[in-house]
């Protein structure tokens, strides 16, 4: 009896075309992070799960995928790449070279419910700058988020950047500090549940005058230094929190990058972790569609393993979702071109040579591929189309008795009878 | 209380040196793939674990990460790559374009004791033909071999052949088909038990003059077709299994490999598997290694989840053992350089035009870093020895002011005094 070839509930294959745009993303997005000296690492995907969820386990917990090995082990697989590269930074401090400046791009695991755009395996792409604290690193960190996008040929973004020292700042100065957490994770629902919801919470939470405060606090001002200078008022005046977010908009003006950013107080990422500057990533034709690259500065990287402090600032592209955001934009169209070519098989007799014009035309630094069926010449030029090749090489007996080939252009069907072999290959470099 | 950031037994961190090198030799592989057309998949980590054990279970079972997940399912994490690519035919087989030619890098999983260049998770890196039966498609497999290892410069390999076909026929000429699989997982051993061994479990098998013969038809003679002409002599004469073997060996020649290639017929692969064709890749310095790159032709993937017949041939890469190898011949040397270029922080006031510096030059092509620390000139000199950066930019205040920076090479100390950074671009890409 067969077994029914089924996949997991939120898991998903790649057929080539979708997994070749998902690796030339990111091709780029390394090419982006090592131009900046970043430097790429491996972890495992199994670790304790003591080590991941820690000695409690809390409401991440029901999420990970945990179990007990052969070896009675209680372990669990990695349910983001920050974890592990706490336990890796702790592990390995004396042999980095700090600041270690680390990316690392690869799959975690999310027992969730899945919807649209959520999977329980998807990949995360996480970069991050760990032993300091200053505006330089704050700034390198968005620039490579410009880079990346840019890089990537996604214009239409708007990166929103918020600094938590400033809103803390501010609840002291109307004396809500007690509540700072509940207060945060409630501003950054705001998008999700609208204003009108946010103040009924804040105003349970608070009173109605602090409520009315937060609600302004979070408004953006018409441009960044005037935003800058609103929260600094109402944050009861000029602080180190709000010197450095100065510095780094500084560092943004000078680069001319400072456009694609936008001071916007309600960001707040909602976890206890981060301290310093924080920031989410829109595409503008899909506010809805959530950030697609967020994070911040965290003081102390990995203090559940070491009492080193490792003061750090990073981000984390969620390459599926933006992917999805891509793909609804059209921007992810099937532009299924390999640019290669195919030697067809004309006849069966001639498949040695086939493949010695394939390995000249690859030696040239071309891919190329030899028809390895034997079927009619119209199922071969319907596979090379459906495979998105460009170039078809024909060699019969008249060819090969006259040492020449004739080239096709597959796109405009147009030929070139009976020449060299290296006349083609002239000819399809140049496109 | 600290938890100790300690990781599982064969399991492994990579520092950026390592994981470094190891991507390289994956980026060589994937060049080296996609220039013959094949195309990247990818699957999950889990899945069903009847999808991947089959109803029964067995051996393997025992090596195999499976788990009871949240929604009580019995999942299991891929132990191989092959497994899971044989559902995906069976689910997909309507979507793709056949002869389908797929490659698939990653990581797989299994609980095995941990020895020298074994570990609980490795990656495989394998590439396969479906959906054609014939010499050409054997062929290219094994020139793929060829072209990989050219393409990584290990050159000093061979790549042992014998065909599985031939083999039967020989055993059904001594009438030693009945113990067919068992003879050939007995052979299968010859390089780690001895002959001495062989013959003894072979005489058991069998009989004393079987086991003779057995011994005399797996000894390679002087060239390859001296030893073929021997095995179709003994294996009772020419067959359809011998043509191809003798045709896959003309296309060696004509396309001038063949000098890689031996044909040892006690290479059988010891899997039930396969049909046709096999082939085991040596490091000729390190015999004692054992194959690191292997497969052979299987005459249907997916006949566990589906009754469509797929042919094919293919074979996989063991990266892990192939670096273990690597690192003891000294061929993995620390050749620590990335043709890098570093910003150094000789005045934070002008922080600023480092990263505008630095812009330029990324902007150039180049990969390129300002230090963000602010420490002395000496330890920004050690921090970019360590990383093996090979050019240092040097801009104090005369050189702010005239608009030219200094460029220093790091590894002859060579600088060139206030030059304008056009020029700097020029020289780092002269080398």
């Amino acid at each position: 009896m067969l077994i029914e070839p089924k996949i997991l509930k939120g898991f998903r294959d790649f057929l080539p075309g979708k997994a070749l745009k998902r690796k030339n993303i990111i091709t780029i997005l390394e090419k982006t992070f090592t131009s900046f000296g970043f430097q790429t690492i491996d972890t495992p995907v199994l670790e304790y799960k003591e080590v991941l969820l820690g000695k409690g386990g809390g409401d991440t917990d029901k999420q990970v995928y945990s179990f007990k090995d052969n070896g009675k082990r209680d372990v669990a697989m990695r349910f983001d790449l920050t974890v592990p590269f706490a336990r890796f930074m702790a592990l390995h401090i004396n042999e980095l070279n700090l600041p270690f400046k680390r990316y690392h791009i690869d799959k975690v695991w999310r027992g969730e419910n899945t919807q649209k755009g959520r999977y329980r395996e998807f990949i995360q792409c996480d970069f991050d700058i760990v032993g300091l604290d200053n505006a330089s690193a704050d700034f390198e960190i968005l620039q490579i988020i410009h880079n990346s996008f840019k890089a990537l040929e996604i214009d239409n973004i708007t990166i929103k950047i918020a600094h938590r020292g400033i809103f803390n700042n501010f609840l002291a100065n109307i004396n809500a500090s007690d509540k700072a957490v509940e207060i945060m994770r409630t501003v950054d629902k705001i998008s999700k549940i609208g204003r009108d919801k946010v103040f009924d919470i804040l105003k349970d939470l608070t009173d109605l005058d602090s409520a009315d405060k937060i609600l302004e606090y979070i408004e953006p001002g018409k441009d960044f230094s005037d935003t800058l200078k609103k929260i600094i008022t109402m944050s009861g005046g000029k602080s180190e929190s709000s010197e450095r977010l100065w510095e780094v908009y500084e560092f943004l003006q000078k680069t001319g990058i400072e456009n694609l950013f936008q001071l916007d107080p309600s960001i707040t990422r909602g976890l206890d972790y981060y301290t310093g500057i924080v920031y989410e990533t829109f595409l503008n034709d899909l506010p809805g569609l959530g950030s697609v690259c967020s994070g911040g500065r965290y003081n102390n990287l990995a203090s559940v393993y070491t009492k080193r402090e490792l003061p750090g600032v990073g981000s984390s592209i969620g390459l599926d979702r933006l992917m999805a955001g891509l793909e609804e934009l059209g921007l992810l169209e099937n532009n299924n071109t390999n640019n290669g070519v195919i030697v067809l098989n004309m006849d069966k007799t001639l498949l040695p040579h086939y493949h010695k014009i394939a390995s000249v035309i690859r030696d040239s630094g071309l891919a190329c591929e030899v028809y390895l069926d034997s079927k009619k010449m119209g199922n071969q030029f319907s596979f090379a189309d459906k495979k998105g090749i460009s170039y078809a090489i024909l060699c019969g007996t008249e060819e090969h008795s006259s040492n020449t080939v004739t080239l096709k252009n597959l796109a405009t069907r147009e030929n070139h009878d009976k020449i060299p072999l290296d006349e083609a290959i002239v000819l399809i470099k140049k496109g």
